[in-house]
């Protein structure tokens, strides 16, 4: 197995939660949901560091919550720049160079299970880029080519993936991907879309129904009810 | 307002679920899950009949659970076709002639809302044809054009929209798209497809998160916990 690292991006201020608070503080089962994100990887034997970004401002509460915690892979705790790919940047900058295979992971995805993380590590490091995801369950339809509040076509359900995070990726192409985008002024709406951008092709893994992305109060209450439920995959 | 007719259909078998009893008629929060979607949509004053759909087998435990609860605006139970299209076109050939819109519903999508209910009929009124949704938070990959397991490109989320049910139509429209879809042997994962292959454009009435399908234990259980929310709008 590679060295891995984990890059932890609470870059967001999360504003759609309402309230001062900024969404991956909040408490979830009493516990900040941050606290939860960073739990999940951190017993894990493969993962070596874990690096979080944070708004500038929060950098002291983000180190006080890792110390309380005594979660000693947390190697840095860096700020977020002024969207997530640029968070994402940042921490991808301050990855150790001994890095294999780096995970990306969504802070407010407390959920994620240890079979997931587990896969998408050994996916990454056999195929160079893998993602966690879930077949569509819904019809998608697309206002693609036509009028705005009118759609034009259904889109083959079968042929469709719901992409989370964990991301992961063999390190050298991660960075090189981010740089390229950086340069080019592109912005992606995950890290996976950078790599493609450069033609690689990128491996799902199946994930879970529960990992679910906490930007809402309806997603805060739902993500309590699921804690309670076995079966975090 | 014109005649608002709506097929409820419960044409599976559920087994997905697991157990023997079809899933229309497990218990959510003590009521069976089909008599709590009728129950969404029986108060409506602009809704003048409901026919409901189920397995043939099915039909003796429709009736009473229609009896029991004193839904008279049930004006049939008809017996499902050998896939969800089927069973819809049998739900149709029995309203009323005099249906000016109808909607079709999933039977187990028991927690939609007045509101959206409402909108339907009134954007199917005017546009001939709706459906509510939601927008896609996720990315959305495809793998179309590339290798099984690997994603090609990522879609454009902005234009993407999760389709649920009600959907709501022009009576003759929906009747005679349903009749070609028949007779040319196409099969569309909803009744908006139909309709969209004749090329009319359908219109997106904003639903809401609490109006899930349940098909699996999971949903369920989610949607024991929905209950007790607010905002089923």
């Amino acid at each position: 197995m590679p060295d891995v690292s984990v890059v932890i991006a609470a870059g967001g201020k999360g504003r759609r939660m309402g309230g001062g608070t900024p969404k991956q503080f909040l408490l979830l089962g009493g516990v900040p949901i941050l606290a939860r994100t960073i739990a999940a990887f951190h017993p894990l034997r493969e993962i070596r560091e874990i690096v979080l970004v944070v708004p500038a401002g929060c950098i002291p509460r983000a180190r006080a919550l890792v110390r309380r915690a005594g979660f000693t892979k947390v190697a840095d705790v860096v700020e977020g720049g002024k969207n997530r790919q640029a968070s994402v940047f940042n921490g991808l900058e301050r990855c150790s160079s001994r890095t294999g295979v780096v995970l990306v992971h969504d802070a407010v995805r407390p959920l994620v299970g240890r079979r997931t993380i587990m896969s998408v590590i050994r996916a990454a490091g056999r195929y160079g880029a893998a993602v966690a995801g879930l077949p569509v369950k819904e019809t998608i339809k697309t206002e693609s080519g036509g009028r705005r509040g009118f759609y034009s076509r259904t889109l083959r359900r079968e042929e469709l993936w719901a992409v989370q995070t964990p991301q992961g990726f063999l390190f050298p192409l991660l960075r090189e991907a981010h740089r390229r985008a950086r340069s080019s002024g592109f912005l992606g709406t995950d890290d996976a879309t950078l790599v493609e951008r450069m033609g690689t092709p990128v491996r799902i893994v199946r994930g879970t129904e529960m990992n679910i992305k906490i930007t809402t109060p309806y997603d805060r209450k739902l993500a309590e009810f699921l804690l309670g439920m076995p079966g975090r995959g």
